[in-house]
C-alpha cells in the first residue's frame, strides 16, 4: 500500500494529513498549533508594538510543523517512510515574507529581527490599504486590463499591496530582501532546497497570468520608482503550473519529517483551491466553499467572464483545463469566535456547564428554535470588511432591529444569517455574469460544527449542499497533489482528475432548502441587498468616516 | 416641626419619602416593590397569556405602597403623624386602568380578572399602535388644531390610544367600565374618596387643554361610534390644576398608611414632571432630565411654540404661569440594563466579581478609559422606539461599526453616546423652534450611578449639567406638592414658588462640556443624524418591514 502526505497550514495551526493513495482513507493527522500564533499586538521576544490591523506570522513556526506534525503522523500511523510516496502542501494566501537569496527569512536575523516589516505578513494583514488604493488607482488611470480580472479592485491582503507597503514604510527592508515570496512557495523551497513559483498564488494573488504575465514595468514604476524592476530583482519569473512536481525532499527536510530524502514535493499550493478537487468538484455548475474563519468560494467555468467584486480567475488555477473563479467572505467563523467571546452573558456560560455542551452547541440549540425572521433582527456580515463582491477592508459591521426583548441566540442566528445572506451575494453575482450554480459543496471546519448554519445556508441560497467527507479537505487535496506529483509509475496519479475519482468522497446527507423558510429569507435578502448597497457603494459612508475618526483619536 | 410625604409611583416600585417642610431635608424613605412587578407575559393568577407589546401593572400594588412604604417611613423617622400635614403622589403617565362608579377596579373582579383588558395599562405597553395610528390619521383628515400641540403625533402609549384599544379588542370591558381614569388619580381618589382628574395628564396625555378642553365628539365618533361620548360617559369633566388640594385623607386611607384622617392630598401629578421645581426649576432655559429606565426632558416657555416630534406642551402644566413643554427618550437605563443582561461576558462577571464591583461599575469604569470615536461605533438609541422627536415606536435598534476587535466597554459606551445624541437631538429641537436651553439640570437614578454618562452627556450636548441633590427628586417634588396642598396657615406653603425657593436644591459639581470631546462629537452627532433621519424618515423603512416580518413568523 502506498501513501501520500498532506500538509495544510492554516491560520492558528498546521496539520498533516496521511492518507491512503488508493483509497483516499485518511489513516492518520496531527496538528502543530503554531508556538507563536498570530501576531497582532507585538512582536515575541523584542516586544515591538504592531500598528492596528497588522497580523503577521513566525516562518520557524511552519518549519516546526514538519518537526513535529509529520512524524507524529508516521508515528501514529504505523507507516514506514519507505511508502510514502509524495508529500505536498497548501497554505493561506497572500501570506508573503522577505527572504535572502538562500531563503532565509530576514526577521530570524538578528539585525532584523525587531524590524516588524522583516516577518511573515498573514493573509489577515490589512494595514496595506493606502498601497491597494493606489494600486487600483493607478491600475485604473492606466487601463491595466488586467484590473477586470479580479472583478476591478485588488485587495490589501494580496501581494503587490503588501510589497509596496514595504517599499514604503522600511524601504531598508526592501533593499535587503533579495526575494518577495509567498509562505507557501517559501515552504516547498525548504522541502526541495529549489525555489518554484506556484501558478495559483501568482495568478490569484500577484496579477500573473498564464497569457499575459505579470503587469508592466512602466505600471510598477507609477507605484514606487524602486519598484520597477520588482519581478526581475525580487521574484522568480517561473511560474509552475499546480499539479507538478517541485522537487524531492532535500536531505534536510527528510531529516526533519523522517521521510526519504527524495520523496516527491508537489509545486505549493493555496488552502482553499487544493480543496476543490478533494471536494469531488473537477467540473462547472458546483461551488465549492471552505468554511472556516472566513469561506473561500470556488467555481469553475468553461469561458472567460469579467465579474464585478469577485476575487479574480486564474486559467489553470484550480483544475487544468477550467477557468477557476473564487470569490470570498473574510468573516465567517471569526464572527461566531467574536460573538461567543465578547457578547455571550455568564448565565449561558453556566447554562452550557450545566449540560456538560459547549457554548456553541448551546446557542445553536436556542437559535434553531427560532422561525426565521422572527427575531427581527438583520445584519451586515462586515466585522471584518468585506472580500467579495465590495472588495472593501474599510467596512464594518452592522446590526439592526434590536429591542430591550433581543435575546444573544438571535443577535448569533442574525450574524449566520448575514453571513449566508453575503454567500448568496456572491452566488447570485456568478449567476448573473454567465458562471452557472447549482449547487453547493461545503468543506472545512464549520459544516462539522454548525448543522443550523448549513441549513441557513440552504435556506438562504436556494440551493442543495453538499458536505464533504473528510474533515480537512485541503490537507486531502494536498495528499492527492502529492500523489500526483509522485505519478502512476511511483504507485500515484497521472491527474488530479484520477486521484479526485479515487480519493474524494462526499457525505450521503444533503441541506435541501426548506421552501417555507426560503420565502422569508427572500424578504430578509431584499433587506439586507438594500443595506449592503446603502452602506457598501457610496451612499452614506459612515463606516470609512467613523473609521477615520477612530484612527484620528488614537494617534 | 412639619413634615409632608411624596409618594412616587414608579415602573417596578413605589417610594415613600418623608420630609422636613421648612428645609426640604429627606429624613426617611421607604420602598415598596410591586409584588406583581410589570406584568408582560402571563397574568397573575390565571396565567393567562399576553401578546407582544403589552405592559400591565396590577392597582393593588399601588394599595401595597400605602400599606407598607408610608408606615415605614413615620417609624423609620420617628414622626408623629400629627406633624404630617400634607401628602402628595405622582405617577408614570399614561398608565390607566377600567374601573366602576366606586372606583373598584374591573381586575379585581373576579368575572373579569382574566381579561387582560381590564388591568392597568402600564405607560410602555406598546400593543396600541394601531389605534393610535387611527387616532392621529383621524386627527390629520379633520385637520384637528390639537395635533400640533403634540408635535404632529399622538403617542400609542397615551389615554385615548389605550381607551380605543380596550374599545377595538373588548368592547365587553370598555361597556362595563364607568369610569377610565389615570392609575394617578385613582390613587388620589383611594385617599380621599374623591374622584379628580388632574391637568397634568388630562393635557400631557389626554388631548386636553386648559383652553380648549378636549376634543370634539364628531373627532371621538369618527374612532368608534360608541367613542363618540366618552368624555361624558366615561370620564370627570372636572379637571384640577396641579397645586391643588384634592382633599383630606379618607378613613380607610388613614388606617393603611397611619395618618391622621383629614391629611391634605394634593391633586395627582406625574413623576417627571413633578421633578422640575423639585430640581429648582421654576423658569425658563434650564431643562430637566429626569434619568432612569427612559429620561423625560422638561422645559418652561413664555410663549406658545409648535415644536415637531415633542410630547406636547400644557399651559400651567408644570409650574403655574408658563407653558410647560415635554420630550422624552424611551429607553436609557433600560438601555443599559438590557446590555448587562445580554451582552456582556462571564470573563466580564469574573473580573467584576474580583474586583468586588457590580458590572455596571466595571463597564463604566472600562469604558471610561476611551476616548470619544476611538470605538469605531454609532448606534441608534432606539431598543424601545423612539420618543422624540419621530415619535414612532415600530422603530428599533442600529450598532454599526463594530469589527472583530470590539469590546463589550466599546458597545456599552456607543450606547451611552446614542442616548446622549438622542438628547441633543431634543435640545436642538427646542433651541430652533424658539425654546431657548442653556443649562442641563438632572436627576433620577442614572446621574448617581454613572458619572461618566453625565460627562457624555455634557460634552455631546454641549450644555453644563447640574445635578438635583435629592437621589428622589420626584418623590421630594410630591411632598413639595403636598406642604402646598396643605397651605402655609398648617405650616407648608402657599405656592410652588415658594415651596422650591425652600425645599429643593443642586449639587455643588456641574458636569462641564470639554472642548475637545466636543469636537469629536460634534462628527459623530453629524452621523448619527445622518443614520436618524435615513432609517426615521421613510427614506428606508426596514425597521418597520423587519417588525412585520416578525410579527408574521410568530403567528
Amino acid at each position: 500500500m502506498k501513501y501520500a502526505i498532506g500538509v495544510d497550514f492554516g491560520t492558528e495551526s498546521g496539520r498533516a494529513l496521511l492518507v491512503e493513495v488508493d483509497s483516499g482513507r485518511e489513516v492518520a493527522t496531527a496538528v502543530y498549533l503554531y508556538s507563536n500564533g498570530v501576531i497582532d499586538e507585538k512582536l515575541p521576544e523584542s516586544g515591538t508594538p504592531l500598528e492596528p490591523d497588522w497580523a503577521l506570522q513566525d516562518p520557524e513556526d511552519y518549519i516546526r510543523v514538519f518537526q513535529n506534525a509529520v512524524p507524529q503522523v508516521l508515528e501514529l500511523s504505523g507507516v514506514v517512510a519507505a511508502d510514502v510516496i509524495g508529500v505536498s502542501i497548501d497554505f493561506t494566501a497572500c501570506t508573503m515574507l522577505p527572504v535572502k537569496a538562500d531563503g532565509t527569512p530576514l526577521c530570524t536575523l538578528p539585525e532584523w529581527r525587531t524590524n516588524p516589516h522583516t516577518w511573515v505578513k498573514l493573509w489577515k494583514h490589512h494595514a496595506a490599504q493606502p498601497e491597494a488604493d493606489r494600486i487600483n488607482d493607478n491600475a485604473r488611470l492606466m487601463h491595466q486590463a488586467w484590473l477586470g480580472r479580479y472583478g476591478g479592485k485588488i485587495s490589501s491582503e494580496w501581494f503587490f499591496s503588501k510589497v509596496l507597503q514595504i517599499l514604503n514604510d522600511a524601504p531598508e527592508v526592501y533593499a535587503a530582501a533579495d526575494r518577495m515570496i509567498e509562505a507557501a512557495d517559501w515552504v516547498v523551497w525548504q522541502l526541495t532546497g529549489v525555489e518554484t513559483r506556484n501558478a495559483c498564488t501568482a495568478g490569484y494573488k500577484a496579477i500573473w497570468s498564464k497569457r499575459e504575465g505579470f503587469p508592466p514595468k512602466e505600471y510598477f514604476a507609477s507605484l514606487h520608482p524602486q519598484l520597477a524592476n520588482v519581478i526581475e530583482e525580487k521574484m522568480t519569473t517561473d511560474v509552475r503550473p499546480v499539479g507538478q512536481k517541485a522537487g524531492g525532499l532535500c536531505d534536510r527536510a527528510a531529516a526533519w519529517t523522517g521521510l526519504k530524502p527524495g520523496t516527491a514535493v508537489a509545486i505549493a499550493n493555496v488552502d482553499a483551491h487544493v480543496a476543490v478537487p478533494a471536494a469531488t468538484v473537477t467540473e462547472p455548475g458546483r461551488m465549492v466553499m471552505i468554511m472556516g474563519t472566513s469561506i473561500c468560494h470556488m467555481v469553475l467555468g468553461t469561458e472567460e467572464h469579467l465579474i464585478p467584486g469577485m476575487c479574480g480567475y486564474v486559467e489553470d488555477g484550480i483544475i487544468p483545463g477550467y477557468f477557476g473563479y473564487e470569490a470570498g467572505q473574510s468573516c465567517v467563523g471569526d464572527h461566531f469566535g467574536w460573538f461567543v467571546e465578547n457578547c455571550v452573558p455568564a448565565e449561558y456560560e453556566r447554562e452550557a456547564n450545566q449540560r456538560g455542551i459547549d457554548i456553541h452547541t448551546l446557542l445553536e440549540d436556542k437559535a434553531a428554535q427560532l422561525k426565521p425572521g422572527e427575531s427581527g433582527l438583520l445584519a451586515l456580515d462586515w466585522w471584518n470588511g468585506n472580500r467579495s463582491i465590495l472588495v472593501d477592508v474599510d467596512l464594518t459591521g452592522l446590526l439592526l432591529g434590536t429591542t430591550l426583548a433581543t435575546k444573544p441566540e438571535e443577535v448569533y442566528r442574525a450574524l449566520i444569517e448575514a453571513t449566508a445572506f453575503g454567500t448568496r451575494v456572491i452566488v447570485e453575482s456568478f449567476q448573473q455574469n454567465g458562471v452557472p450554480i447549482y449547487e453547493l459543496v461545503a468543506c472545512g471546519g464549520l459544516p462539522e460544527k454548525n448543522r443550523l448554519l448549513m441549513q441557513i445556508y440552504a435556506d438562504v441560497t436556494g440551493c442543495p449542499i453538499k458536505v464533504s467527507t473528510s474533515k480537512q479537505t485541503p490537507a486531502l487535496g494536498s495528499a492527492m497533489f502529492g500523489a500526483v506529483a509522485a505519478g502512476k509509475a511511483a504507485g500515484g496519479y497521472d491527474s488530479i482528475y484520477d486521484a479526485a475519482q479515487k480519493m474524494a468522497r462526499l457525505k450521503d446527507e444533503v441541506f435541501l432548502p426548506n421552501p417555507a423558510h426560503k420565502v422569508v429569507y427572500d424578504q430578509l435578502y431584499g433587506e439586507y441587498i438594500r443595506l449592503h448597497d446603502y452602506f457598501g457603494r457610496g451612499a452614506n459612508d459612515v463606516m470609512k468616516r467613523l473609521k477615520r475618526i477612530k484612527a484620528e483619536a488614537r494617534t
